[in-house]
């Protein structure tokens, strides 16, 4: 398809996409003569997903170049590129290990991990920005005077664990491996919303199921 | 316990303390000489949940005084007040009815909560910000291509909806109604990012048990 049609179907201005090209987000097409190229299914489905990264995610244009960095290097195993794209996103502040509410909800993150026997998320545990998210998390409630550990959390992870098994299936039912890349880190930043709504959703039915409206 | 002792106990400083009592986030002590108030563990409880919106939860003054208006007023029941608070705190634009997208979201969203018979969610549609939420979200899906439908969201809901069961649960163990209200808000601002953490490392955990680290 040639540009137009490019911008017709994604949505995407033109003037846009070619911004996208000039900064690498996007590749360029088959050149068919001086002043025409032509783009296929593959343009105009890297296009969703940088436009979802950008517009929807807010996520920076050096960022975004780093995730397809990952996305395209197909010398890692599919874990590896899966991690990589997604640790790219931004992500929050550093712990303050000097903290002692940090240190005990590094504690009891650890213990939980054991309890739960997720031995491959342990082997992360110095370089996964999600432990680092969970602990700054558990420590913000902990500095509140709520004795959030193990015991509470454990419920919630099995929770998401399987939701997590969800997310994969769904990923697999892709065919290719850079779509299910891609669709792991479109799932990343548009599930989230998806699944706060749905929560909070859940909260005013079972509220309404156990005190009524009145 | 006086000022002094409340700004200790709590980690937030005096005179942050004297801008909450000026504007109202905070009760005012007992008045024990003309230089002196006396506080409680109801000031020191209130203080945690009104640092906990405006520090973690970045809820504007205003936004905290209205939310702190609903946890209050014992006039209203527990789910109108759970709802209310929960409802003031800062929220998704309004979704764009005049959006073909937009519109399907609406109809998958229906469908999904008949199919999954959560009659009062059904009732709050129209004035529910969760329910706005999850159409834009779900619309944010179908416009980039992917057909985010009842079908695929409902095995999503059904977990979400444990871990609302959760919440309850965990809301329950507090004695009075005013702290069940106070935690409730606590966990919508705080709960978020570790339900969020504890999604991405299982997904870290499943997706190296299914793939391996190679």
């Amino acid at each position: 398809m040639r540009l137009a049609e490019l911008s017709e179907r994604s949505g995407v201005s033109t003037a846009t996409i070619k911004y996208y090209l000039r900064e690498g987000l996007l590749p360029p097409g088959r050149q068919v003569n001086t002043t025409t190229a032509e783009y296929d299914e593959e343009h105009l489905r890297r296009l969703r997903l940088v436009r979802a990264m950008i517009q929807v995610g807010r996520v920076p244009v050096a960022k975004v170049r780093e995730v397809l960095g990952h996305v395209d290097d197909d010398s890692l195993g599919r874990s590896i590129r899966l991690g990589a794209a997604l640790w790219a996103l931004p992500q929050v502040p550093e712990p303050d290990d000097d903290d002692e509410y940090v240190r005990a909800a590094h504690q009891e993150v650890d213990k939980l991990l054991d309890e739960l026997g997720w031995e491959n998320a342990k082997q992360l545990t110095t370089v996964s920005p999600a432990y680092r998210s969970l602990v700054v998390a558990v420590a913000a409630f902990r500095r509140l005077g709520y004795e959030w550990g193990a015991e509470l959390l454990a419920p919630y992870a099995e929770l998401m664990y399987r939701t997590a098994v969800l997310d994969l299936d769904n990923m697999e039912t892709y065919p290719s491996e850079p779509e299910q890349v891609e669709f792991a880190i479109l799932g990343a930043i548009l599930n989230e919303p998806v699944k706060q709504a749905l929560h909070r959703m859940a909260q005013e039915e079972e509220s309404i199921r156990r005190y009524g409206l009145e």
